[in-house]
């Protein structure tokens, strides 16, 4: 792996110096905790200020998807709604992840199909899924708006809870169609280079999501003027509460943790809307999903994992919330050469 | 990263297939965790049973090396002994770490020049530091003995304590050059491919390192005629107590979770003492140091993290035990797509 974490906020220059001149003098080799020292310096770039502790919160947007229909995923779409359920009741991948790394768990209806009606689950539901992109627009303009306002509004009520960090993540059958179809058409990509088997599609059904993708892609062309036509022709209510919640997030200088790849498509969607919102974005993990290499690269972050995990839910973020708390433990739990009384060769 | 987490031990096939076969039912796409499935499978595999929690400890053993008297290291030798004092005191950054994922530290004297007395530090002291290998060999062949035999029985006694997991680490100012050595000598590679700028050399340092090891190599090549001769000729005691450790981990089914170079050259030792002692092992990260990828192959070992890390002290082992630990979680606690009522596409 090469790279950088991504770009440092031009405000937080003097931030990331002051961590980095702190994590020098901590008494190791200069740099020998590689990667993780880094991580330290741009959380704390964003926050804007040298961190204590890191507080983290898990979101899991869910939402259907109209181009479901066109029988591009591996499983029916009620899946989505009963993984919900799931979720809350502590079931599933995410739930045991966010547990085992003491994370909040907190999941959102953006447009399950049948409405999810439980006191746990935070409802942000515009519609019963979206329309069938590779037939007309996933949504209405105004629903695009109404989708990224909530993302952008919940983002404001996580950064007066105090978090430090949201860890974001999605549920929603037929989504890495729909997220193909926006890094295709935002990264004027072909359907090709966008798709991969999600989550377990074979050779034919790839080749299916292909033609599916071209189609949406075809379909849509004169409408998507930019980003936001993007989300209203391709879809889906999810992806775009994501990209408001980066955009929020940055507004409020708190850390996004990205999972995978329709987290991904979330974030190219944000950083072209505002570009401020890749200044605040960390890359939890490299999924295996042959698009997101592309996203990776456009957004320029060098992912902390790289596990061959393809789930979603957040699932790949969490595993990277203990390496996020552990960056900042060093910095704030390490002794300098002269605290410890460690003779020092200043390299 | 390519590869799998190792070879699984003839008599564990059967856990393996059952952990295999109850992570296929969870409610999620078959093998979506990726390589966190093949985690939890070679953990069980390695304890011969379904494990329901991880008991982790991590041991940290220091000693000094005769050949630092060469100046292969960018820190002087009583490095070695002030930082033995920051880890008890819990001021270095394996301390931080090893609160972080709630990990038993324990620190073993195998042998460092002054001799540490503190009823914190387990003493299995064999002598002040190992003679220089570049001159004479680094220790008799009884004080091989010796320091394999100490950590074979130290892992019998972590076996008592009920522990499930060892993560190994080392400290030991001109280790590298010992462990290069080792390497170089074990799988028949030159100096320069075994050899690194360790925790900070320069070009200049790394050319005498090599010029270095290549004359520990020439002195020595008569009297090493196994992995037992070659552990005396090029040291050190705490590569030689870890290798030990391997040994005793392999006895009692613990799982070996590997540091980065230092402990791969133990790794590398044990496996050619005793074959078996390859199957416990798992490689928490992949270090720059460039003979770190021919121990990895030669063990047939895919890291967990590729952070760039290089400080040892199981730095890097401490980072992957969150890892270890979701593995296990999401094995004991997800609930079947039956239990949780959730179509499976049988994918």
């Amino acid at each position: 792996m090469t790279g950088r974490p991504g770009a440092t906020p031009r405000a937080s220059q003097a931030v990331a110096e002051e961590i980095r001149a702190a994590l020098a003098a901590k008494a190791k080799p200069r740099g020998s905790l590689g990667y993780l020292e880094e991580l330290a310096v741009r959380i704390c770039a964003i926050r804007g200020q040298r961190l204590r502790a890191l507080r983290c919160v898990a979101v899991v947007a869910a939402a259907d998807h109209g181009v479901s229909d066109e029988g591009v995923s591996a499983y029916p779409a009620e899946v989505t709604e009963q993984m919900v359920t799931a979720f809350i009741r502590g079931e599933a991948a995410i739930s045991v992840l966010a547990r085992q790394t003491k994370t909040e768990l907190c999941v959102v209806d953006c447009g399950v199909r049948r409405r999810v009606n439980d006191p746990a689950v935070v409802s942000r539901w515009v519609a019963a899924g979206t329309k069938n992109a590779a037939l007309e627009a996933a949504m209405t303009p105004a629903q695009a708006e109404q989708t990224l306002a909530a993302g952008r509004a919940f983002a404001a009520d996580l950064a007066t809870q105090g978090y430090d960090l949201i860890a974001v993540g999605e549920m929603g059958i037929g989504n890495s169609t729909a997220a193909a179809g926006l890094v295709a058409a935002l990264l004027d990509l072909p359907a090709e280079a966008a798709c991969g088997p999600g989550t377990g599609l074979d050779q034919a059904g790839v080749d299916h999501k292909v033609a599916t993708v071209a189609r949406m892609l075809r379909r849509s062309t004169s409408q998507r003027t930019g980003p936001r036509e993007a989300l209203a022709e391709l879809g889906g209510f999810e992806i775009g509460f994501l990209a408001g919640l980066m955009l929020g997030a940055a507004d409020h200088r708190l850390v996004v943790l990205l999972d995978g790849y329709i987290t991904g498509s979330a974030a190219l969607l944000a950083a072209q809307l505002e570009p401020s919102a890749a200044d605040v974005l960390i890359a939890a993990h490299r999924s295996p999903e042959p698009g997101h290499r592309h996203v990776l690269e456009a957004l320029a972050l060098r992912p902390l994992l790289d596990l061959d995990m393809r789930l979603g839910e957040a699932s790949g973020a969490a595993l990277a919330i203990p390496l996020a708390k552990a960056s900042i433990a060093v910095l704030e739990e390490m002794a300098t050469f002269s605290e410890a009384g460690v003779s020092d060769s200043g390299r």
